[in-house]
């Protein structure tokens, strides 16, 4: 089907949502956790199809693309979490009664048609869907040609389960077109689509936003940085980069880069490179006199290993380090380990990111851990949302204005 | 210059901009303010030459583009507005305590590196500096070519003003070269812009958001719609007609197209006509018949008229405007006059558009008469901000992450 189709359908299924209740889409997202359960026999047979297409493929996108009975019971349990959710929508966000009488409300609103286009990983149209339909919005899928089997799958239990419930099947559509020209065709339908929210690699990203007309909102690259202070404390230190490294490595909120204070290099990289033996460092010349490791090239900076692999450069001083990181950061997620009151400020202030942590992992840049829910992604950019982004940045305002024949003069 | 020159020292003056406090950026206010006074003469001679050229332009072309000693006042009044608001930076959003002990703070930080493409008023230059220093923002103007003498005259005072007090003069820079190639440069200069800002035409808004990479705030069109219900108190409804078409009808908040019940329609219409004498109607079939007038056509449903002609269609009743409505609006602001509850509320849920009425005038859509406060205009999209720009949608955020050495596991 055309895109101009689906877009069409879906503004049809848009005016259904904005005048649906929570609960019956509380009840739609019930019924599409079940349907999961009902069609698993079917949904497992397509993603075997996928798996054969992808035999070629590396094991890491297998991997990905891979749909086991568990892995469809965490995408039931998806489901059930982002229905336990309040409903984003209708919230008063806020209010006044102005001098004239009139009397101004600004209520939370759906967004209204969201693309959302995504690789490998099917469990990301369930994730997708329960989140806007949550947030009654409709949704246009456009995932991986890889997963094209197990998506269509997936999306059609999940169309049937809407309909049994009395909303539009069309709040959730997959575009099953898989070329290159179908998801040029969504980026540039601005007025079909009001936003698109693209998920994957940094490739991805890029092509999005790019091309895109329709709003992107940006999910992102991490290429996260800590900075040891010269006045921090060595096990504090080594236990926040081991775990920003290593629990996780290919996600984006894991650490690439180390910066060391040079007064400090010659005692904490020793320890370092003892803690983390499993990783292999990437060092700058100052960094290799202490302790060997790999020559660290321009590329190493910018690098986003996803990978047990750690750019390491010594700098000079704090400033050195703000320098490297607003030279080099995605603006995801930094840190800077210090038992320095005016150091631990200065990084806060002046660090341009998402997230600035003082002493801390981060690995905490999530949804779930900020307590916001249920997470889409981590928005990147400034605009509309930055850092995690839940359920309630699915949603746009209206102001409602109440009055009694109130006129400008 | 070329745009990438201007976005790295758009860049610099950022990072300067990220330490200052709001006493320096309200002190550099003042003396802007104080510099359109003392270069006055120097800034109406370059208006002359502006104008000069502009000889053979329409004369409300060359009205936009004149400056006199009042509208220079009134732009150095401008600034002093922007001067006495809050700052905007820095503001705690929310915050709280994690179960792990982490703190978590979300505060208001600067966007970055805005740029602003308009048209023939040279008072946005001054408008638009003002705005994005108080919000920490460095600036990149684009102005029209008509504009430039004047343009260049007032940034040359803003920046010297603003160097005097020891911030960056590259907080406010201007693109000298006026070409359709300098324009599409900062659309794209992803590396150094992080928003665009558009303030003109239809034209120039659809130029921008079809060929920007950048993030765009589209603030915009407004074909606004006025339903009179069989409900409506006719005078209520007639002042309120009035006064959204006659009032300013230039402006984007003003009415461009009158819905009428057909129950009320042979009562109503002819009320109307003799109010709105100076106004021409284009009317359908079903109003002709009752009132006469042009008739209208197709375009005239979508027409932003800016002018004293009012399109006028009769519906068959609520759910017939509501179509029309979603057919045709801009989604800027809407409608309607009643005294039925539920045809409110339904009217109120249903329409999308940044300001929904009842009983008042559209020409209420403005930052400060919602009291916003300065107003940069009037975001018609869905991210971000939608409705009056005020200084707060000026900025971004930041999570503040405050731990003592804590993992997650």
């Amino acid at each position: 089907m055309e895109i101009n189709q689906l877009g069409q359908r879906a503004k049809q299924a848009v005016r259904a949502l904005a005048t649906s209740s929570g609960g019956q889409r509380d009840a739609a997202l019930d019924a599409m956790a079940e349907a999961l359960a009902a069609r698993e026999d079917e949904i497992l047979a397509a993603n075997e199809r996928d798996l054969t297409n992808a035999a070629g493929l590396s094991q890491s996108l297998q991997d990905r693309l891979r749909l086991t009975p568990e892995r469809l019971e965490g995408m039931r349990k998806g489901i059930w979490a982002v229905r336990r959710e309040p409903d984003p929508i209708g919230r008063v966000l806020d209010g006044q009664a102005r001098p004239n009488g009139l009397r101004i409300q600004r209520v939370s609103v759906p967004l209204g048609v969201i693309g959302m286009i995504y690789e490998a990983r099917p469990n990301v149209t369930a994730d997708a869907a329960a989140l806007c339909l949550k947030s009654a919005n409709a949704v246009i899928l456009r995932g991986g040609k890889e997963a094209i089997c197990s998506n269509a799958a997936i999306a059609r239990a999940l169309r049937e389960a809407i309909a049994k419930t009395g909303l539009p099947a069309d709040c959730v559509q997959l575009v099953e077109d898989t070329s290159r020209e179908s998801a040029t065709a969504l980026m540039r339908a601005r007025e079909f689509v009001d936003v698109l929210i693209p998920r994957g690699g940094a490739g991805l990203i890029r092509s999005v936003v790019s091309n895109a007309a329709v709003p992107v909102i940006e999910t992102g690259a991490g290429v996260c940085h800590a900075y040891i202070d010269k006045a921090a404390d060595f096990g504090m230190a080594l236990d926040i980069v081991e775990n920003a490294k290593c629990s996780r490595p290919s996600v984006c909120n894991a650490l690439e880069t180390l910066l060391v204070h040079e007064e400090i290099a010659a005692a904490f990289l020793p320890l370092l490179q003892q803690k983390l033996q499993s990783v292999e460092l990437r060092c700058d010349e100052t960094a290799r006199a202490v302790i060997g490791g790999t020559p660290a090239t321009q590329e190493d900076w910018a690098a986003e290993y996803g990978d047990l692999i750690l750019a390491v450069r010594v700098v000079p001083d704090l400033d050195g380090a703000l320098a490297h990181i607003a030279r080099y950061s995605t603006k995801h997620s930094e840190v800077i380990v210090t038992n320095s009151y005016s150091a631990a400020q200065k990084f806060l202030d002046e660090v341009d990111a998402a997230a600035v942590y003082v002493n801390a992992s981060t690995r905490f840049t999530d949804g779930g851990e900020f307590g916001l829910g249920a997470e889409i992604g981590i928005a990147t950019q400034k605009l509309h949302a930055r850092g995690p982004l839940g359920l309630g940045h699915l949603t746009s305002c209206k102001y409602l204005i109440y009055g009694n024949g109130q006129i400008r003069t």
